[in-house]
């Protein structure tokens, strides 16, 4: 079990250069951070691996003093090499007990679940450090995606996994359905589009968390 | 300095599975080592991570009990996690440093060089284990390497990097330009489609070794 603050899953950026409008990464995840964003998660799908390490340490460095854990998604090579936090695995990445093995007791290790086999299945992972309820809504970030949960859904997954597995949405959220899904359990959301599409991230990460803790309070 | 024998670097299998004509990997290597193989490098650039772990885990197995160094390419997180004897990097993946750092000093690290520039920078890289000169002729496997270096470039790379440092040449390469490929100063050969796309890869490996022990007696 990583070093984990429940909270941490409030606000959860996930970059994608792709969908930034043309602006740098460093830019997008700066100005979220100043709006109020919690954690962050690296995704670099077509990039080598030199340019990874480069953009990861420079992520890295601007996240590390404000204490925002970076999350590296899939390629635990990277998050070793940079330092960060943890890493983030889908059910094509490593198996978890690898990546566990890999990184030792302190990383932060995230997993994507996206059905109720996969969520009985996390239980027994040990240390486990949370389990992201993939996708919730149908969303045009990720094309290779599963069926959506839907509220039902993450419904379930909290039953199943009980309520200390800290549980992170993702897939189509924004400020009008942030409510509905921390109530049905999910302990935060993860966004894409929703900040690095934003024309003023700062300001989305902001309307965002206001919604993430008007349901929670 | 990683536990590499020169003489490992004789034969050098680099996979391709788009090259394979349909065949399994495993089905290739488990033929090219029976040809007298002596190392194999596992280079997939278009594959999930547990698939890549899958085929990884197979492959070493079957490399294991012969005392065959199995080589990652580019992935440390893949070569650490299946036990891999080390990994080959080009000049767009991790840095050698990091690299040496997060596999330790008994791994076996490769670097692709592809001028003089680079094979004057490697050798202050402490503990490298061997260079691969990259491409020697021009080659349809890769489509992103840099200019050939031709036999002429071989002997100067020898010369910048001094007598004790193993290379592998690799790109174009037949049992027709192998006599010439070792005096121009290379320990051994790397091949992809000599191998993996041969009819028989055991009888193309033989042969190819044949040629390689000629020039080196």
């Amino acid at each position: 079990m990583g070093n984990l603050k429940r909270e941490a899953l409030s606000l959860y950026l996930v970059t994608d250069r792709a969908l930034s409008l043309g602006r740098a990464l460093t830019e997008i995840v700066r100005a979220a951070v100043r709006g109020g964003t919690t954690m962050v998660q690296l995704r670099e799908k077509a990039c080598d691996t030199r340019a990874f390490v480069e953009l990861g340490r420079a992520v890295h460095d601007l996240l590390r003093p404000l204490g925002i854990p970076l999350i590296v998604n899939d390629r635990t090579d990277i998050a070793q090499v940079i330092g960060a936090e943890g890493v983030h695995i889908g059910q094509r990445d490593m198996a978890y007990a690898d990546a566990r093995r890999l990184l030792g007791p302190e990383a932060i290790i995230g997993l994507s679940v996206e059905n109720d086999e996969q969520a009985r299945e996390c239980v027994s992972f040990s240390g486990l450090d949370y389990i992201g309820a993939s996708p919730v809504f149908a969303t045009p970030t990720k094309t290779d995606t599963a069926r959506a949960l839907g509220l039902e859904g993450v419904r379930r997954l909290r039953q199943i996994v009980g309520p200390t597995m800290p549980i992170v949405a993702i897939g189509g959220i924004n400020s009008t359905n942030i409510q509905e899904i921390i109530h049905a359990g999910a302990d935060g959301v993860a966004v894409v589009s929703a900040l690095c599409s934003a024309r003023e991230p700062e300001a989305a990460a902001r309307a965002l968390l206001h919604e993430i803790n008007r349901a929670k309070s």
